[in-house]
């Protein structure tokens, strides 16, 4: 596949996907993170779009092996795993956002459904900065199922509802923990709320109905980080 | 102005600002929530797009009165103000996404500089999911001046630095608090720095060197909404 966008392809040369080669225009070619890599220097802008199928590309793009998926039963294999799960979100800006704060938040990877879910495309890679390079992405056929056996592995399944009582502070974040999104507008499906163990919503204290699922995600990830810290309560 | 999306424009009509006409495609002008409105049916998707200038429409649009800044001295003298500073921020998405987290927050308001930052737009007032209708944002003519008033009432300023060695749950956001964050890439100018009492950092315990603007805008945020709640640390 090709991937565009500077972080993207820089993150593609730095994780574990074969790079075939990369393009670039002149310009970009000569910045210190590609001196490592072959560079075929690219004429024009809309030579390098047509290259990769989008305007989105700031000057250069590369083509990778196609995206490993990871193994779902692994990542519950991992010691104390912090785990994202996401019913059904569909916007690969998204998916995309999401990985990428996921990423930074040290989570030992997402869970994605195979229907009705953005997949890791070029434009998920760009959106995700290249996080989705180093961050394990699985896809599970029904994810009710992977959270009923993250919990049959002693995982807490907690749900993201934006009318549920409890703050995700008041919850035990720690240990083998799977936080579980929905897409903006539909959340959550019912099936998926009977597999949570608990249900948590961030305070909305203005007038707007919800956040964006990437905003709850970040509150969310930073939120466990904070309880996972050393020195947390200190 | 002219301002476009499902969500934009029911906070619009729900909002202090003049709505003077809506139009929508016949589907959307059904919706429960246009009800009260006074709807001029549009033929075709096209027409709305002309109309408004983007494809983004979601079917409805209306013109609406000039967005009207808040006065940031004023936001000021609110009780314990919780404040979002943006130095420099340009991408309208950003400035968006973190005015919809600002509001569901509970934020008091949002302050931005005049020069080289995304304004209040209809593409930021789309992305903010209407949220901009309901927040107050200042303009400021200098960030650093702005912080310095708001330290001289008693606020406390805490900027965002990527290589702060302070997490933000180590430091105090009840009371009187700005949050103050630069655009991608470049961080906080040194000026903002030294205007600020505190520097804060949001541990990546992955690859990726940085978070995006708004998923640390929204972690910031809801770390504060945790320690402003009467319950916290309970």
């Amino acid at each position: 596949m090709i991937v565009y966008g500077r972080n993207a392809v820089r993150e593609a040369l730095r994780g574990p996907r074969a790079v075939a080669r990369v393009w670039a225009l002149a310009r970009a070619a000569r910045e210190p993170w590609l001196e490592a890599a072959t560079v075929t220097v690219c004429g024009t802008a809309a030579e390098l779009a047509s290259l990769c199928g989008s305007e989105d590309h700031q000057g250069v793009c590369a083509d990778v092996a196609e995206f490993s998926y990871a193994d779902a039963p692994a990542l519950l294999d991992r010691p104390d795993p912090l785990i994202v799960a996401l019913d059904q979100v569909q916007d690969p800006q998204n998916l995309g956002a999401i990985a990428r704060t996921a990423e930074c938040a040290g989570a030992t990877g997402l869970v994605i459904g195979e229907r009705r879910s953005a997949e890791v495309t070029a434009a998920v890679c760009k959106a995700s900065a290249g996080a989705v390079e180093h961050l394990p992405v699985a896809r599970v056929r029904n994810l009710s199922d992977f959270l009923g056996e993250a919990k049959a592995q002693g995982c807490w399944c907690h749900g993201a509802a934006a009318d549920a009582p409890t703050a995700p502070h008041a919850v035990d974040l720690t240990g083998s923990a799977v936080l579980v999104l929905g897409s903006e507008g539909k959340g959550l499906r019912p099936r998926v709320v009977a597999s949570c163990d608990t249900l948590i919503a961030l305070p909305l204290l203005g007038r707007i109905e919800s956040l964006n699922v990437g905003a709850a995600a970040a509150a969310l990830l930073y939120e466990a980080v904070r309880q996972r810290a050393p020195a947390a309560g200190t």
